[in-house]
């Protein structure tokens, strides 16, 4: 099977057609089927993307050519080792976008679920009911699985999806959507449910931010520097994941083995996802702290703290001011020791990024004030922050973790890429 | 009781300071007030608004004496009868704006409600619950009540607010807002929860607009000029309700009588209000279409139609291409003849602003064919779309009606002003 050609010649720009011209000729498509897609059963919505996850099996060979001609293109232009890695694609990787894809598919649809229904004193039946939010794009870097990934939590829950990946994938991106297009299609899903921009002109993500009005919402996926971009310029509504500054506190009532061991998993689990904990607040009151910065430094951890916590133990290097506001991604930690709860609590307000905030404690008032008070996405008692993922938390998969905080925060799955509409059923009524 | 002194002398302009300045050392206030606030129970809020009821009442004479100052710069600025009569309160309209206060305090608090609730095998312990957004920016026109109704919804939900009314109504709002102030600190709750910003300076809306990070949520209430600059310049998430396009579909198996009725009523009844009826869709297999369009014209309404609606009586003046695309607020009408359901529905589509739309139909599969398929905030069976109000969906309030996708659809009220976060209760978990 050779996938490509068709869509190339669909969705190139036509002749001198302006980026925003694109983008608008891409959306209207997009809304057109998205309304198509609106009126397909879960039933259907889930063999569509069963039918998609086999197409991309059975593109194998064609998906990896487009892909070694990717890496042929960014060698040449001097990629480094992490980017060309990310890019990369080989049959393990394929067989497990495809089987993520099929994944998706097994998730319960959140369409037509009905959040809540009244009946008024005239007789007026109200209920509201979640649908699909509509046209969504989706912004990334150079990372060909997300192609599949977003189109496959799109199409799920009744979207369609604008796609425009990083410039090296294109080709990657482009065998990969027409593998999943035609096994969409098998199942009368239209083609333009989902579909990438397909220029390398990078006025096209300009063009997509304010199209308000033709896409509903912008998931940008990808590293600071691109969300913040599609922050500042975005007209359209974003539901965007920016920094991801994890506290972990220790109470004076924590169990100091378990401090210990939360605090190891909390940093040196994976330090590069965003719920690895980037500061470490010791209560004064607490007696093992030493113990826990020397299991951390032992394990190869740089610590940076205040003048207390290089107290504790010679290895913690002096921290400056921007180390409390510092997402690290990597075995850095900054400690601080703190006065009580209230102490630790006005720390994580000043610093979080309000993503994920853990305490350890054994003492349960401590806790649910903790739980109580800390306004963060998501507020942990006495376990890892390196739990904050939609996987963890159940959702089956994420299309990102949001750190704003309307419509959706934490994990976003499913459930985050619906709204809903007020259904009422009247007999003739007139508002006096 | 003099209300006025202190407020001013708080938030007046330090000096030099520039507009970005001042919506800055505020917005830091109202942060920090809201994380008191946030701490308050749902009975200790309730109490701070009853107070703030009783203090409004109390000031009444110095209400009064600032509204009369604010009535006679207008004046003497030369302002029309209608904005006048926006700007003016007396004693009846005092006692409402009370009255109003008192309604939101017997509200339910949505904050702490839990929304979902999971146990994961590893044994934690999840839940999402219902928390305030945090400071909510409201911008508005020469309403004084306006003042009042916001702030009363906002601290009803945890939020802390920050106003900024049209320039006209400064000393009113100063006046109103004092009193309420009094109130509210009797109950515990800090001044800086609910600031108004002080200042005739257009240029603190922008700095309002752009304060990411310090302001949460941008409601604009106010004219459609208003609501769109806001929209246009904001860099905070916007709450913002646009145009309200409403349709009426007459459907083949409409009756007659209902048909005629809601017709009128949801054109006429008000025509100034979002939810009224802006075009009329018929069937052309309903068999009454000529006595419904009779009706309306008979009711001083003026129709404007297609060759098809123009046919119905000799009263319906053409309508150009941009009638399907105008919120009359008057006592117009465009009238459109349609061939069946679907075509009804592609009006909808392509012209509706997705407020609150309309089937009339005795066939219940053609009604729930339109509730399904129809995308608007409020779809709507057998019912004058005039209907689309948050009190009469039994919200008790709204701080508005919302036409984008996002947060919050339809009339929005306490819970559209909350957010959540994630608890997550764990017994020392690591992630493996």
């Amino acid at each position: 099977m050779n996938v490509l050609t068709t869509l190339a010649a669909d969705n190139q720009p036509a002749g001198d057609e302006s980026p925003e011209a694109l983008v608008a000729r891409l959306a209207t498509a997009g809304r057109a089927a998205q309304r198509v897609l609106a009126r397909l059963t879960d039933v259907r919505k889930a063999e569509a993307l069963r039918a998609a996850a086999g197409m991309l099996r059975a593109a194998e060979r064609d998906i990896l050519e487009a892909n070694a001609q990717d890496i042929a293109a960014a060698e040449a232009k001097g990629l480094t080792g992490a980017m060309l890695d990310r890019l990369r694609l080989d049959a393990g990787r394929l067989a497990g976008i495809a089987d993520a894809v099929e994944q998706v598919a097994g998730l319960p649809d959140p369409v037509g679920e009905v959040i809540s229904k009244s009946e008024r004193p005239n007789g007026l039946q109200l209920s509201r009911v979640r649908i699909p939010i509509g046209l969504i794009g989706i912004i990334y870097e150079s990372r060909p699985n997300v192609t599949a990934d977003a189109a496959a939590l799109c199409l799920r829950s009744g979207n369609a999806v604008l796609l425009r990946g990083g410039s090296e994938a294109l080709q990657s991106n482009r065998a990969i959507l027409a593998a999943m297009v035609a096994g969409l299609e098998q199942a009368g899903v239209p083609a333009a449910a989902v579909q990438l921009v397909p220029t390398q002109d990078r006025a096209a993500v300009g063009a997509m931010l304010t199209a308000a009005g033709l896409i509903d919402m912008i998931v940008p996926r990808g590293g600071k520097s691109l969300v913040a971009r599609v922050q500042a310029d975005a007209r359209v509504p974003v539901l965007a994941h920016l920094d991801g500054i994890c506290h972990t506190y220790v109470h004076a009532s924590a169990d100091p083995e378990m401090a210990r061991r939360i605090a190891l998993n909390a940093k040196l689990r994976r330090t590069g996802i965003c719920g690895s904990m980037e500061t470490l607040l010791l209560d004064t009151q607490f007696p093992a702290s030493a113990q826990v910065v020397k299991a951390l430094a032992d394990a190869g951890c740089e610590l940076r703290g205040d003048s207390r916590a290089q107290a504790l133990d010679p290895r913690v290097l002096p921290a400056g001011d921007e180390d409390w506001d510092t997402e690290y991604l990597d075995a850095v930690l900054s400690v601080a020791v703190v006065d009580g709860l209230e102490a630790a609590m006005d720390h994580v307000a000043a610093h979080s990024s309000h993503h994920t905030d853990a305490i350890v404690a054994a003492d349960p008032a401590a806790a649910e004030r903790f739980l109580a008070e800390v306004d963060s996405a998501i507020v942990m008692v006495n376990a890892s922050s390196q739990f904050a993922d939609g996987a963890e938390f159940g959702l089956g998969a994420e299309i990102g973790i949001a750190t704003g905080r309307l419509h959706a925060r934490g994990p976003v799955a499913l459930e985050g890429l619906t709204t809903y509409k007020w259904l009422v059923r009247g007999t003739g009524q007139e508002r006096p």
